[in-house]
């Protein structure tokens, strides 16, 4: 008991305003505020992990968020709808089936609709890059970036710092591989920004039909060559290879791909020794990864992504809260 | 923070019971009851907007809304559920796809279904005019009408008095010209209804393929030309056309259509100075009401009513249980 | 309000541990366990009758259930999903067609993902046998089997030993005929088990396309003849007939189906005088059963199902948070 209110009391000590009012993308962020988020983040783990008796939050009693998906996501969706009720929000889920999409109503009619009903934070996703800085300047409320196109998605970014940070205890310095489809990966996008302004160094390994033309200038070293790219790499973050495009000519086969870009213990044993393994999920299990990597735990951070997902948007949408709070909007 | 504590105050104050122990048509009102709900919803209004610590509501605190919506929507369906969220309910929504009447299941039979597990309110949208009213006769709840086929849609029509109030203080007197499709919507039955009921002058416009042939007998005007019907309105409500009518005999294109029948400046000019704009949602920009009035805030209240509608059915929910409480059912 | 004062504390009064982890099958029970889950059950059922002040229930306040449904259901789906609100708990319901099954992901992979946000419970249907205990090895929360292929519907059953209960005091002793489609029936199958259990001797009736050539080694007498089956019988459990197996050789149509198996005054008047029906839904009215009778409450106890069953599934989530909480897990 004494023990849970010392964790309700630690999550209020380590409470920040977000930086910005909203977060659209990893350069809203700088690394004070990482850091604090970070702080308040592996708080909000030890609460989800106290499955004995987790005090009830009150930290977003009151408030109302609205999740709205215009493409499908059963892990961040509902990543999004535990951490908001996990903080006592009132929250609406709405899947792009069940809205008016289907009845030709744009999305910022949908938004300036949403708007009015005074939500606190508008959480969204879209298959359209700048969907959510377009939706930001529409309405009064918060906006978090859940996904917009291939252009950003920073939660993940500050979910994935929050794993190498636990598992490296600081990521200044490690070298880090991201792999794959990095043309289409807003993943990539964030991270590669979120992780170079903490310090780490950050490698972009693909073929050249899936690489950027420009990706030189993100700062990064550009590898075509997973031997060569993984070499004294400490993080491996293999990306998910969007299936549909295996019709186009940007890849040959599945079959191809992972002979030379899925990630197996053969091609894991040219990076660092006690490399670690990442990816946002969900996987192709064969395709861009091997299940042997994929599971072993002692390798493996994927499963403790999607756990710090939840504390990561926590930490994301308490202090939104408290910046919104008195703010002139 | 006493700020706060004054409006949850106010708030119970002007907590009335509902006149009948179902919303399914404007005719549940009366005027007294009306405005004792307008008043209440004024107190909901400002609660919505103080988004820098809303008080947390109980009104509704252990009870369960179900939303048992056949028909898709997102403003209505959402509109309700953070209604009663925001007082506190247990909320349960039902989209259509994911019911069980792809399993051949009735209505009858899910109401009965649902009713069993003792909802305290439940909220429907059905394709079947008289839908909701069927309902009510089978369950031990309280039933809302959150639209039926043709028939009614009456917190709609509370929402529009609500909007109208808070723009020209008191509906009595005004001119209020409904236009479109009027023989297929709801929206416009109940409006009639209750505007007629709280003493405005109703006006129906539109072609005659989409007036019914005895709206003369709704206690209003009707006029087949807009010019001649909007002179001398206060307020012009647009209905929403529904697309797939365009197939069928009863109106030739959207381009006629807009060129009759969508307002724009120039037939806005034909009403009375400063005469405002309304409009159900979604709107077909540039079918039945032009983007240049649409999202004029000088003239438009659509936000407004967005807005109005958390709060008209955060007022009729509230008033519902109040009613229910202690009730012979 | 002293009154309901005293039913939370008989709700705290008998509430009790589960016996085990997980509810996955009927075998997860022993007789003195069942019957502490039905009388926490009544107490419930109280509980949810009380519509004119029912007390917030915060017995799983902090809490995360996740209903993950692979296969549609209203009634199943709602009724967790009412129970676990009532108990406090926050629900996110994942309706598979907004899940990343359509972008290929397995079973397996959907639960370690979800089990990664520290859920409290798991409820899963999936309509593949094993697939709830091959879900409980993979992850570190309670999981309920809210059905999984032909195998196992535990709580259906525990709510029809509850509605029994109630209608007849004592089950040991009474004489049940559970009809129709046995082969394909995870309702029949948790039923035999927790029937014969409490001492309820149990028949099955169907023709024998339906009925599992091993029927007779679950301890029940088989019969293919209604009359012959119903003769002595104080319950009859229609099972729902999935009309897709129309198309096969298994059934030849819905109206011999209706003539031989389908339950009717006259077929009932096989049975004992003054029995009870009973059947799980949804219905198919004029194939296994006649609306004469599944209507007539004077015989029918399918709306106490329902109601029973929000019941019964809030008396075993609360038994199985209380049973984890301080468990090694």
């Amino acid at each position: 008991m004494s023990q849970t209110t010392d964790l309700a009391d630690r999550i209020k000590e380590r409470l920040v305003p977000f930086p910005r009012p909203h977060f659209l993308s990893a350069g809203d962020l700088n690394p004070p505020a990482a850091l604090a988020l970070l702080d308040l983040a592996d708080e909000f783990v030890a609460h989800n992990r106290a499955m004995d008796g987790r005090p009830t939050l009150d930290l977003m009693a009151g408030r109302t968020v609205v999740n709205l998906f215009f493409e499908n996501s059963t892990r961040t969706s509902s990543s999004f709808e535990i951490a908001a009720k996990r903080l006592g929000a009132d929250v609406v889920t709405m899947p792009v089936t069940a809205s008016s999409v289907s009845k030709g109503e744009t999305l910022i009619d949908t938004a300036v609709t949403l708007n009015a009903m005074k939500p606190d934070v508008l959480v969204i996703r879209h298959s359209a890059s700048g969907a959510a800085d377009l939706l930001s300047q529409k309405v009064g409320c918060a906006v978090v970036n859940a996904g917009d196109g291939r252009h950003e998605h920073p939660t993940q970014a500050l979910l994935d710092l929050l794993s190498l940070r636990r598992a490296f205890g600081d990521v200044g310095g490690l070298t880090i591989a991201i792999c794959g489809d990095i043309a289409h990966s807003r993943v990539a996008r964030s991270n590669v920004a979120l992780l170079s302004m903490m310090g780490a160094r950050v490698r972009l390994i693909g073929p050249p039909t899936l690489v950027p033309g420009d990706a030189d200038r993100w700062g990064c070293e550009v590898f075509h060559d997973m031997r060569e790219g993984l070499e004294g790499c400490d993080v491996v973050m293999m990306l998910r290879l969007q299936l549909e495009r295996m019709a186009g000519d940007l890849v040959p086969s599945t079959r191809e791909y992972f002979r030379f870009w899925g990630l197996d213990r053969e091609k894991l044993a040219w990076a660092k020794p006690g490399a670690r393994v990442m990816h946002p999920g969900p996987m192709n299990r064969g395709v861009e990864i091997d299940s042997d990597v994929a599971d072993d735990l002692s390798v493996s951070l994927i499963q403790d992504q999607v756990e710090m997902g939840v504390a990561a948007r926590m930490a994301v949408l308490a202090a939104l809260s408290l910046r919104n709070d008195g703010a002139v909007r």
